[in-house]
């Protein structure tokens, strides 16, 4: 009889059963699902709160104009809106699956030595294992599952998958504030930015890279717990014993970057001054596509898009806008007279505002989705 | 223009919009949605074949006595059935997980260069994006997306792990056919073993051995995808690349897995009477919890426990029975003597039917919820 | 000014430079290597006691015959010291590779704000940057590298891929123990079983569980680490942070399951008549391939490998020996007659003794290996 | 007897042996390793070329100022040539783990059944085993090892590990170049950027983005192969097999990675002008620590830290240089005057070419390492 058995034993009153009829296993595995609900109530009530200033964020700038960015190259534009719809998006993802992991993936353990619970007596007397187990599950509040799952840890992998799918949500969040906070773009700032111990200048993006530190760690955590999915027979050698340490962390790791993401999206600070300015800095050649569409129909697409091709490469080699390149250009300049396309025309083609797209839709359609999360996880 | 699309243009009617507002990971995207529901629907109906086999395993084994074994020792009896109850349970969870991410997680992609789909229009000009999009995914039979996903991973994310639970419930059924397989086990054959190139005797867990050496695989792919799921603003530059092969790789292994798991079953032949034979060579041994129960009241639990833990480790040393061990042992004999427990009783406990717990309650609860899942999952 | 420089430079004489050009990552990764060093010592040391023990046992049974088993089946025979030596080698490797990644691996890290140590003047310059760096390299016992390392992460992956060897040589050695301590092979035992808090007769194999229960999470740790090493421009924004927690986790790791291993090899008691005994259970048939062997010169290879298929099967279904089986096949026996292989011949080949093959040489080539590595570490 | 062994010992003539002795694990074995050599040198010659390549760039542009970013802010300045240097150092320390790898993890698998070579005869007897296998190891110019590596798979393990760095090594370059073609930043442009099939101005960074699609696969495949290291006894039941697709994946994504690299950087194009400028934009705040030193004397190292804190922010706020910023405070230009430092002495502070450190000496450390490295590696 372990030490800690015959402690607690001698805490209770004689004839009080302690540890009756459980294995170690039971107590640590019970225990760890008690941990993780009070972490899951804490992550979930960070990710409430980041989730609504997403929301904020999209809802303001729904109409605030900014670069798109594919392979890091801007490429057509977008708004600041669409950007954060896309992260309240994901968010909102990982909350339904942590709830819904909540809800379905927690569970007593309670299976004796191997999993019958033979010590507390056999199945139809009165008292014995199913009944008992029960009236646990009720006493901590943790559904019965239908069997003890010693060594079927598959809600061990699902609870680690959510957690995961939280840190891919804030980690691309993180992702996108560390370079659009970069010197060059500047066009987010965390409120707080962090100092540096000998640059007196340095505004770092400190709660993103905080968040990152975190959130890089957790794919590998998941692995080590699904890999430690195949356990022996009636109790593992080695391969339970190997989750400990990766989910504790995962649990941790989760609920802090949770939270660091909380308060880095309270205090973000876009400039929707300096993103339409680095959009017009590239001097129209993210609407090539844009005025492309306005030659193909008289031009033929392919003809079209290699116009553009040229003059796009023009534009880069001397420094010129993409219009003027168009326009400097003899062959391209009879093609613009051939399709009936005025300067007027090419230049209004070169306002970003005028090639949005679906984008209203877009945010539209995610706050919507918002507003039903909001109403089914009742919060 | 890329090759691959001038040849489609060439291959239809002049006009034919042909990749029309897409970008080339919209196709890739959406191919990869439609391989996977093909590949879902192939390993769902291996699983559910494997899992009707458990069930009948299940029904068939659930008074079949045998060695519960913990830390690969013999720990105390359980039932073949309750070991199949366990894998049916699994597989059916993972079965679960599979349905759920294909109703919900599979979807459309279609967001054009940067997600706006702007060269199809402006948001509310007839046959805009958002309308031609929704189109796209009647067509196809996927869902429409909120926003279109090109760096929100989340579904695959979802896929992936969903995937690994199928490959972590079948790789624990492996490792027990294995270990149940051992020569000096041979609880289990599998129907048709593999032949050895050089040795003639050799009946190896074929089946066993392939599964286990693809679900070995699942999680590193599964964390491979997670930690792509950092993509950077609106098109990621490497880390969607780098999704393509472990999704493909994932989704062959789990089929392939899912195939495998289902005939090993099929064939699979469990021995009743050696599993009963292996648990006799214990000489009582495993039911030593059973014996120490039977003492207690009178004792105390700690006194029984130490007893049986001297009992125990002089039938070890000496071959003896548990039985005779205790009562070759001038204080147990008194022990028992003073607890009224007789030759008969000490010998009854020593009978592992005596001693299952509640194995036949979670037979029957593993078998209803077996049914529940037929029943919800349609099949 | 951080407040931890602020606090330090309190504690000094008035104008003692502290953090003197440094950055917070210079002191972190420099402490770092301070603390693996340490933890290296540690865990060679605890290599070193097991490498010996593994020597011992390999030279006191190098004629201790047991089952070679390979998928978990009994396959031929082999000796219990070819196994230890096999132990034996991959310990030497792993040594090897610690004592180089100790040599090569460590190194100061000390480049200031962005790898230039511009704040200590600038080259050619008295008492700059390069020169410091290496009064700091000398003084700390650690080699200066050609570069600062901020985002150069080689040296991390080197170390994190030789503590994962080393977990991979133990956990590999644990494996074997669990399976061959289980209850029905019974060939090794643990020098003192742990005991179970219900079970009063497990003597389970407690120190090979905690071994694999570390060493399972090593290749998660390792991945991290390498997945982290992707670290941007001058100093990273995040991949660095992640690197923290599994450095320091991969540490303790590999050092606590280095002693763990030590002390389970101290203890460890192989039972060479129990490993004849499960040998002899076989009746014969892992010498099936010996008795091919015999027969092959007049039958053919093809036709002697389906006769003793054949003769296995009859072996495994009817109970009987290999031998017997052979004897009692009409063909066979015609077979045996017309090679002339007496049963005098055939029971010899029965002999598992005399079908070693090549494992006394093996067994002597990996104790000459490792007196080499002793005489190379210097140990 | 195996399909293919009929079929082999059908094309040789009567009495040839066809896979005498040997198991199917050690053709494979011996043949990844074939494969792994071949791989090895193709990769080698590549990364031969990318380091040849960055040392040319190393040496134009030793001299080619431009801001060192940590965090992905701009910090103080640093060379190109210095950046390249990183990236070389880093290349030579993959290629000389691997020349290690290929002259030392490299080995023919032969051991037969269980690893005792059995089917060869007896230690001692003429063309034993060991011998053999020797002869086979000379024929296929692979080293012969210690023992059978059927179940120690170390080597595989080293070789994947210098796989992963190299891996590692070219993911880091290729980041930076993705980070350092972004539009805003536009330093270096690859030679032939990619096209986009639907917008015509993007030169994509293509090769960077294939190569880090291949690069961030590796550390999971890494782990793939580590966890695979936990076999069982003589040979495993699925571990093994595991292995199959990992190391055809790592050798092929290495290979691959290291091909495009080499091209990569073939074509790099700095940009030294847009390198100054872009530190010039930032209005001398990356010099803001160097004039922070030239305060210190005077003021004491806090004072004079909090004073640039305080001015930096101003600079910021109001678009001022650092320089403008400190002479429009009172206080600061009071300091100023403390400290007897002159305009002319600040700015000449400012000028970036002044705070460069140890450059110069890095650079030249890196180019004498890379000279070493050559002439080790025989290349």
């Amino acid at each position: 009889v372990p030490a800690l058995v015959t402690a607690l034993t001698a805490l209770v009153p004689p004839d009080t059963p302690v540890h009756l009829g459980a294995t170690s296993q039971d107590i640590i595995d019970t225990a760890a699902m008690l941990v993780t609900r009070r972490c899951l109530g804490e992550a979930l009530a960070s990710l409430s709160a980041a989730a609504q200033r997403c929301a904020t964020l999209t809802r303001s700038h729904a109409g605030t104009v900014m670069a798109g960015r594919t392979l890091l190259q801007q490429a057509v534009p977008t708004t600041f809106g669409l950007v954060t719809a896309g992260w309240l998006t994901a968010i909102d993802e990982a909350r339904a699956q942590l709830h819904q992991v909540r809800a379905s993936a927690l569970a007593v353990q309670y299976g004796g030595a191997a999993g019958t619970l033979a010590a507390l007596g056999e199945s139809g007397q009165a008292g014995s294992g199913v009944t008992l187990a029960g009236l646990l599950a009720d006493e901590l509040g943790l559904p019965a599952p239908v069997l003890p799952w010693h060594t079927n840890r598959l809600r061990v992998l699902s609870l680690a998958a959510a957690l995961t799918t939280a840190c891919a949500a804030l980690g691309k969040v993180a992702r996108d504030v560390t370079l659009l906070a970069q010197t060059e773009v500047a066009e987010v700032h965390e409120g707080a930015g962090g100092g540096s111990s000998t640059m007196p200048h340095k505004q770092n993006p400190v709660a993103a890279v905080v968040i990152l530190g975190h959130t890089k760690q957790a794919p590998h955590l998941l692995a080590s717990l699904a890999s430690a999915a195949e356990q022996e027979l009636q109790r593992a050698a080695g391969a339970w014993h190997a989750e400990w340490l990766p989910l504790t962390h995962l649990l941790r790791l989760t609920v802090s970057a949770s939270a660091w993401s909380a308060e880095m999206l309270a205090g973000l600070r876009p400039d929707p001054a300096r993103m339409r300015a680095n959009l017009d800095a590239a001097r129209g050649l993210p609407l090539a596509e844009h005025v492309a569409a306005l030659l193909a129909p008289a031009l033929g697409r392919a003809h079209a898009h290699d116009l553009l091709v040229r003059a796009s490469a023009r534009a880069t080699a001397d420094g010129l806008s993409l219009a003027d390149a168009l326009l400097a250009d003899h062959d391209a300049a009879a093609d613009l007279a051939t399709a009936g396309v005025t300067r007027d025309q090419l230049e209004a083609a070169h306002d970003p505002a005028s090639y949005l797209g679906s984008a209203p839709e877009f945010v539209a359609r995610a706050l919507a989705a918002h507003d039903h999360c909001e109403a089914s996880l009742g919060t």
